[in-house]
């Protein structure tokens, strides 16, 4: 929460759930990974919010971009980015949306299979591309499934092809999973790319560029490293495996750019027990649930830190759920949330840290109730 | 898979993915429930598919509607329906909205506490309200938490509340649970209802209606009861605990009026594998995943059939993952699905049963991604 989020909502008093982002929170997480990774470039991962004033301050600063698809790296040129600077880091593309970001100018591509390798070799050629490796992430608040990456020794082999295919093998990237907190995970990660360069290298393919993905976390209820933490195991890491010889190197920060930049409002509509029985907790419904936004509350996955106007008070345990005739649509049940027991209908509760994947997670118009708006302040 | 949309499909080609409504079963479904369940008023739940088009079809059949907004009850307006067929049916209402409702006619609303009756009694005096019970849904695919409802005992005594607050005492609902599949449970239900009309009458009041709710199945893999079924098995149980004193009776189809009626085109984007290892299966990535509109895919919750245009080829059993970079976006891996081992990238795949839960669910642009495009013939 920032004193200038908190008048903007004391003078707007915007009516529905909505999220506002304080551009200067995210000006200095720029600032903070491009000084303790002074070294590597930053590609914002478009897909954690792609609001075009986020989009336009990143470019200004000099900031590359990560794509998830055409449109988004339509948004990104749209935002003063050259097509240098951005990069097609989707693992899964339709080979005619390949063609149109070629056309685009864009000339770096992700890839992790040989299917997707002939595809942009074919519609993209002589194009850069950096293959995925699947990487184990423990420590992760959430670890990735093996949707994408393949296994390294297959990365070897990919790499191979797609010099013989007529592209530029230019890299390894991995993801060390999302909301990663510890920063060892690079040394290991890093090994394995290391001793990938080196196999290729004796092939003849020398590789230029590691990129070490996103996972760099939001605080919510729980501390979080400095990213300054991360910029020495990174650094330490990469001199560890490459030496004096060290590649090019790129991180894919989104959660970790905009998350904190964030308070998402929301009002309560309904607060209410299910029975007299004693132990019966109250349930509290609030006016966005899982379909309005805050849909990595999945699992009870993500556990935002929330405000109240009665925070200070004491509290009970409540059961957290959303506005939808929706049974699924139920924020923190298995792990119930204390709020103020003071709390009423019509009070309004701040969400921290939801700046990143909360508006275009939201769903077109589920239960007749509309997206999520969003302020850029 | 109607003839109709199989010719729309392969007339119109559409580029990207859609879902096609044949609205000739829409028609054929509500015609099932009214010829299977006489006596009983359809509410149809606006929020499966709100599509105006199907809106207009049910209200010129005589459809009424549950619906969980003001913007569904808009919607319904704007389709014919007069406010007498509407029932604002979720128990989670900003007092403003209740108000809204009432302005535009509307005079039948549900509750489950006696927060949202107090509500009630200021925005929409002397409505007709009715009180939704807890109820365990054995039996059902989708077993619904405990976000809705109250226990019957405190029903009891909320309904007293609502006279003494100058509501009417209207009638008691419950939910069977979603994709309930065994028609035996209304009895179970009916008979838990049928003491609190007692009770209740012992008291001095008088209820008159039960709202059965939906959970009505669709077929996807396995066989479903056929609508007779319910009918039949609803009536005996009526007859069983209410005598010749039946109450009016309403139910609320949204899945089993419209799943059915609609087939959803993707398109295969990639087919791979992580690594050369032996077992290692196939992942089939789709232009369409869970933030697409399949959010019912939710821990592969509903498996939905799956046509390709190798139907009748050999099959392995295949991960089938969404289009974005969002390594949640998996529909099938913890039961592979099975799939022609000679399906190709390019290939259309079709999900039916599709029409319900789909277009509403989808992200307004999560990755860059459109929303789900719908055509309805």
């Amino acid at each position: 929460m920032t004193d200038r989020i908190r008048q903007f909502l004391e003078t707007r008093r915007p009516e529905g759930p909505c999220l506002v982002v304080d551009l200067d929170v995210v000006r200095q997480n720029y600032q903070a990974f491009a000084n303790c990774l002074p070294e590597t470039r930053v590609f914002y991962a478009v897909k954690a919010n792609p609001a075009p004033q986020i989009l336009s301050l990143l470019a200004e600063m000099g900031s590359c971009f990560d794509t998830a698809s055409v449109a988004e790296i339509e948004m990104a040129l749209a935002a003063g980015a050259t097509p240098d600077r951005i990069s097609y880091g989707n693992t899964i593309k339709k080979e005619r949306d390949i063609a149109r970001a070629w056309g685009m100018g864009v000339t770096m591509f992700a890839f992790d299979s040989i299917e997707e390798l002939e595809k942009i070799a074919r519609s993209a050629p002589g194009s850069r591309v950096y293959c995925r490796i699947l990487f184990d992430c423990e420590g992760a608040e959430w670890p990735l499934s093996r949707k994408f990456g393949c296994a390294p020794e297959m990365a070897v082999d990919l790499m191979e092809q797609a010099r013989r295919l007529g592209l530029k093998p230019y890299g390894i990237s991995f993801h060390v999973g999302s909301q990663q907190r510890d920063v060892t995970t690079y040394d290991r990660a890093l090994s394995i790319v290391g001793s990938i360069f080196r196999t290729l290298s004796e092939r003849g393919i020398e590789l230029s560029m590691v990129n070490m993905g996103g996972g760099f976390p939001t605080r919510y209820l729980r501390d979080i490293p400095a990213v300054q933490a991360y910029g020495d195991a990174i650094e330490t890491a990469l001199r560890r495996h490459f030496g004096n010889n060290l590649p090019e190197t790129i991180i894919e920060p989104g959660r970790g750019m905009v998350g904190n930049a964030g308070v998402l409002q929301s009002e309560v509509i309904l607060i209410s027990r299910k029975s007299t029985t004693e132990g019966e907790l109250r349930w509290v419904y609030l006016d966005i649930g899982k379909f309005g936004g805050l849909a990595e509350t999945m699992d009870e996955a993500i556990r935002y830190p929330i405000r109240t106007p009665h925070d200070g008070d004491s509290t009970e345990p409540c059961i957290l759920a959303g506005p939808t005739c929706d049974s699924a649509d139920v924020l923190y049940e298995k792990t119930p949330y204390p709020l103020p027991v003071s709390l009423e209908i019509g009070d309004k509760v701040l969400f921290e840290a939801t700046g990143a994947y909360t508006t275009t997670y939201s769903a077109v118009a589920f239960n007749g109730f509309a997206p999520l708006q969003s302020f850029y302040i």
